[in-house]
C-alpha cells in the first residue's frame, strides 16, 4: 500500500481526493492537514465521507508527511513551495494541485501570482502533469506539477492540432465556460447562489492565470510561440468545464482521424463520433475529457475554421482525478486504478 | 388605446407578451387564441397572471383579430405565413414573433424551415424589426418580423464593427450560450431540469436556423458577404443569452467610442464601460441589450482579436420585449412605453 | 412626492426597494446610505441599475435622511434602534425592513438577537406592519416593524385558521422552505452555489429568529398564547418561500370560505382555488402571497389535518414589497401605487 | 459470475443501474431490453457509458432473460406484472423496481393504479424489499418489489417511532419533497428546466400513489392501521428526497439512543449526531440514508413534537442501489457488494 498525505484537505480538490483515495484499491489515507481544522474529524466536516474516512484534519507541523510515499498538495497557490524541498528531500513524491510549479519561466510566474517564488530549482525539476503529453516523464518524477483545470481541457483539445502544425497558431481562440467549483470552496460574492445561478457571464477577460500556463504547452507541442485569446466565462453549474476552441486552417487534413489517432490508447481521452455534442455531465464526478471535432459552414457551403469542443469534470480530470493518475504513473500502478467511477447521469 | 391580440398565446413569448401588454398604459388585449386552450381563463393556465389578465383563450377561428388594431404571433413558425395575409388586409398590423418573414431569400427560408413557403409576397414586404437598425421603416410597417434571440444578441454585438468595415468580415465568430427558454414552452427531454440543469453542451454545431438570418442582418450593414461561425450553447437558466464575439481586427479604430456613437441615445442598447463583463441577469425581464468591448492579448502585449460580450433577455430583447419596441414604433407612441421594467436582480 | 432615503442600500432587500421606488410614480429617491460604498454610484455596483438610479451611495452621516419624509431601513439587525430616534423626532417616518422593531417583548428581542435594545420605548411605539393585520395602524404610524419573510408566509397562511380557533393552537406546525436570498447577500459558505445548488436541508430546526415572530402575531390573533413547531429549509433557488402549514381541525367549517371571506378585498393576498397547488414563481417579483386551502386524506376517506400552502418572494411580500405597501399605507397612498409588477414565469 | 437483465432500460433508474452494475465486482450484464431503442448501443443513447457498457438493447422478445439469475424490471409500472411469471417460472429471480408488487391488497392497489393487476398470486408471494425491515425474507425471495423512493425515506425515518409505539399513530405527518429524477426520464413540461428551477411547489396534496405505501408498511411495523398526511413537494434538483416528518409523542424515550440502537449494524443507514441537518448531497450517488431527530421547542422550552430528518438519493437508496442491495441479499454476496460508491460532493 502507498501511504499518501494531503495538505490542505478542506477544499474542492481536497475532498475530491478524499473521495477518490478513500476507495483507491492501493492507497491507505495517513495524513491530512489543516491548520484550521486540526483535530476535527474529517467526516465531521464532510458528512458525506462518514463511515469512509475515519482520519481528523492534523496540524501542518504535526503531521506524519515526511513518511508519505507521495503528498498531494490540495492548497492555495503559494504554499507548496515553501514546503516542497523538505519534503522532497525526505523520499516523499509529491504530486502539487496547486500552480505553484506549473510555469517554467519563473519570473513570469510571478508577474502572474503576484509573489517571490520560494523554490525556483524545484520549478526546473518539476514534470508538468498532463500525463497525455509528459507520461514517461511523470513515471519518474519527484515532483509533479498538476495541470489547471482549463489548461487541461483547452491543451487536449488544441494538441492534435497544434502537433499537426494544422491551424493558424497566431491566432487560436479558446471560449472556455465552467462551473463554480472551479473557484474553490470559499465563501465569494459573485459564487453565491443567488448570484450566479441563473446567471451567466465571462470574466478575466483582460487576463487569466491560466493564459500563461495554455500557452506554455501549446508552444511546447508546436516549438514556437502561440497567440491564444482565452475568455473564460462563469456557468451556473457545480462541476464541469466545456471549452469551445476554434482554429484557423491551414493545413487540410481528416481531422476525426488525426484526433482519434493520437488519442488511441488513452484510458482517460475520449474522441466522441464525428457531430457529436459532449456534455459536462457525461464527465461529472469521472476522471474523463470527452472531445469532439467540427468544421461548420462559414458562407455557403465552406468553413475554414475549426471547431473543437472538449469537456471535463473540472474537480476530475481537470484537478484530483488527473492528480491520482499522475500518483499512478508515478508509483508503477496501473494508470486506472482507483480512477474508474462511471459519470453520475442523470 | 391600441387594441392587442395575440395568436398562440401559451408559449414562453405568449406569457411574456401578456405580462407586458398588460401593464401597457397605450394598450387594451383584445383576444388571445389557443386551439387547445379555447375557453379556458388565461389565467387558469398561467397563475402569474392571476388578477392581471381576465381573458380568456379563443379558438383562432372565433377570435376578433381582424378587428384589432395589432395582431402579434407568438405561434411556431409556419403559422403567421398563413394567416398573415387576411389580417393585413382588413387593416390590422402584424408583429410576427416567429420566424415566417425573417428570411429575405424565400427559397433559403424553405431550406431551414422545411416546408413551403405561404405568402413569399409579403416576405417582400415585411420590415426585418431590429429597431436599432429599421427604425424608420418600423414606423410604417404593416408587417413586421421580429428578430430572433440570438440574431438580437449577435447583430446588436458586432454591427458597430461591421458597419466601420474594422474586422476580417470573412471570419466573424460567434460564441452563444442560452438560457433554456429560447427553445420555447414544450415538453423535449433535453430541455428537462434533470438532463439541462448542472450541464453544459453546444448543439447544432452543423446548422441552426439563426446562422442565415444573422448572415443576412451583417451582409445588409456591411454591404457584401460576411462568413461567420456560430456555436450556440446550452446553459442550465431559464432567460438570459451570452453571445461572446470575436473579430480579426483590419482596421484600427477607438473600439469603445465606436460603440458609444454607434448606439448614443438608443433607450434599449447599453454599451457598458471599458473592462466589463456584462452578466445575463442584468437584463432580466428587462428590454435591454448590455454590451462590452474587449481587446484581450494574444501573445506578449499584443492581440488583433476584439472580443465583444453582448447580454439579452430572450424574452425581452429578444423576443417579446422587443415586439412591444416595434408596436410602439408603428403607432407612433414614445418607444419605451410598457418596456420600463427594472431588471429583476438577484 | 414622497421623499424616500434608504438605509444601507446594497443588500438584497436594498436592490430590491431601489427597483421598486425607482419605478414608483410617487415616490423621489433623496438619497441611500453605504458605510462602506460611499461615494459608489448606485449603478456601478447594481448594473441592473444603470440608466435608473442615477444616485450614488452617501456616507451614513452625510446623507439628507433627516429630510426625507420616509426612510427605510435595509440594514443588518442592530443599527435601526440606534438610528431610529433622531430620525423620527426630525419628522422622517421609518419603515425598519431590518428585525429591530418587530417583538414586542424587549427582554425576548434581546435573548434572540444578542444583543441590548437600543430604544425600547420606540418598541413600544412601533406597528407590526403587517398590512392584512394592521392596517389602519399602520397608517398613523410613524415607524412601521416590517415583517420578516417567513412570518409574512406562515401568518397569512395560518390567521384564518386561528382567527377562527379551528384548529388545535397548542401544535401548530409549518414546515418552510426559503430560497437563498432570504439569507442576505452576504458571501456565507453554505449559501454558494456549489453547496446550495442540486441540495436540499433543514437549518436551524432548534431555534429560529423567525420562531418568537409567527408566536407573536398568531398569539394576538388567537388572544391567547400558540405553540408551533417551525422548520425551516434552505432551498435551491433564488427567491421564494413556500410554507406548508398544517393545523389539527378542532372546529368544522368550510375553510375554503373562511379564507376567501378573510382576503377577500385584499389586493395583495390571494387565495386561489380548491384543490390547488400555488408555486413560488407565480409570485416572483411580484407582491403578492398565494394561499391554497387543503384537507387530505390520514387514513381511510378520513382527515383532521388541515394542510394549507402559503407562498410569497421574500423580498417582495415577505420584504420590500411589504415595506412600499406600509409607505403607500403610511403617506395616504393607493396601496397597490408601485407596486403592479406582474410575476416574472418563466 | 451473476447474470443480470434489465428489463426497460432507458429511464433513470435504468441508466442508475447500468451505472452500478456495470461496477459490480460479480455481475455480469447479460442483457438490457427496450423496445423502442433495440439495436442501439447503450453507450450511443448514455455518453457517460461509454467505454463501459458495450451491450446494446435488445427487443424485449429476443432478450435472454429466462437465462438471467437476476431480472431487474426497470420498467414503468404495468409492465412487470405481465412478465414475471414467466420469468419466475424459468428460475429467474426479479427485482421489480416499479410499483407492480408493493401493494399486498391487490384492490387497493388497482384503485390506486387504475389497471386491473395481471397477477396477483405473485403480490402474495413477492417481498417487500425494505432491507432493514425484510432482510431475511428476502434472501430467499423469487420477487422482489423495490420500494417507492418517498416510501423509503418516509418509512426508514418513522420506523423506530412507529415499532417503538411512541408518537401518535393516528396523525403521522411525512413533509417530503424530492429532486425531480423521481419523476421519472420523461418530458414532461413542469419538469422542464424553465418551469422546475427556480421554483418550489407541492403537488399531489390530494392523493399520492406512495401514500398507501407508506401506510401499509408502517401498519405493519406498528401492528395496526395508522393515520398520515403525506405531502410531496417539487424541489429544483436533480437528485435527492428529504422528508421531514413530524409525531406527536406519546411516550417519552431517549429518541437519539432509539434510532441509534434500531439501526446499529446497518450498513445503509447513517443516524447522524443529535442535532444534525443532513443535506440531500451527502447521499448524492451513494446508497445510503442519513437521518438525524430533532426535539425542538412549540412554546416554552416545551415540544411535544419530534421531528425526524430523512434523506436518500432517489434513484440510489431510493431506487437502483436498493435494487442492488436486495440482489446483493438474495445472492449470499456481501450487502455492500458493489454499492460503496461515496457520494459525490461538491
Amino acid at each position: 500500500m502507498i501511504k499518501a498525505g494531503i495538505v490542505g484537505g478542506t477544499g474542492y480538490t481536497g475532498i475530491e481526493l478524499l473521495r477518490l483515495l478513500s476507495q483507491h484499491p492501493q492507497v491507505e489515507l495517513a495524513a491530512i492537514t489543516s491548520r484550521q481544522e486540526a483535530g476535527t474529524a474529517v467526516s465531521a466536516m464532510f458528512p458525506s465521507l462518514r463511515g469512509r474516512v475515519s482520519l481528523s484534519f492534523s496540524h501542518p507541523d504535526k503531521a506524519p508527511l515526511k513518511n508519505c510515499d507521495v503528498v498531494f498538495f490540495a492548497t492555495p497557490n503559494g504554499v507548496a513551495m515553501g514546503e516542497a524541498r523538505a519534503l522532497v528531500d525526505a523520499g516523499a513524491r509529491i504530486v502539487d494541485i496547486s500552480a505553484d510549479f506549473r510555469l517554467k519561466d519563473v519570473a513570469e510566474w510571478e508577474r502572474w501570482y503576484k509573489v517571490k517564488h520560494a523554490a525556483p530549482e524545484l520549478v526546473a525539476e518539476a514534470v508538468y502533469g498532463l500525463c497525455e503529453v509528459n507520461r514517461d516523464r511523470i513515471r519518474g518524477a519527484r515532483l509533479v506539477a498538476n495541470p489547471g483545470c482549463y489548461p487541461t481541457a483547452v491543451q487536449l483539445g488544441l494538441l492534435p492540432l497544434v502537433e499537426a502544425g494544422a491551424v493558424d497558431l497566431d491566432h487560436l481562440i479558446a471560449d472556455a465556460k465552467s462551473g463554480v467549483s472551479g473557484a474553490g470552496r470559499k465563501a465569494e460574492l459573485k459564487l453565491m447562489h443567488a448570484e450566479a445561478s441563473d446567471n451567466f457571464a465571462a470574466y478575466g477577460v483582460a487576463g487569466h492565470r491560466h493564459w500563461p500556463e495554455i500557452r506554455q504547452g501549446l508552444a511546447q507541442a508546436a516549438g514556437r510561440e502561440v497567440g491564444l485569446v482565452f475568455i473564460p466565462h462563469l456557468t451556473p453549474m457545480i462541476r464541469g468545464i466545456h471549452a469551445t476552441l476554434y482554429g484557423r486552417i491551414t493545413k487540410e487534413l481528416d481531422f476525426q482521424a488525426l484526433y482519434e489517432k493520437r488519442y488511441a490508447g488513452e484510458p482517460f481521452v475520449d474522441v466522441m463520433p464525428a457531430g457529436s455534442h459532449p456534455d459536462t455531465r457525461s464527465t461529472r464526478a469521472a476522471n474523463v475529457c470527452r472531445i469532439a471535432v467540427h468544421r461548420p459552414r462559414e458562407r455557403g457551403e465552406r468553413g475554414d475554421t475549426l471547431v473543437v469542443l472538449s469537456v471535463i469534470d473540472n474537480l476530475m480530470k481537470g484537478a484530483s482525478g488527473q492528480a491520482v493518475q499522475n500518483m499512478n504513473l508515478m508509483f508503477g500502478l496501473p494508470e486506472t486504478a482507483g480512477l474508474e467511477q462511471v459519470s453520475v447521469v442523470p
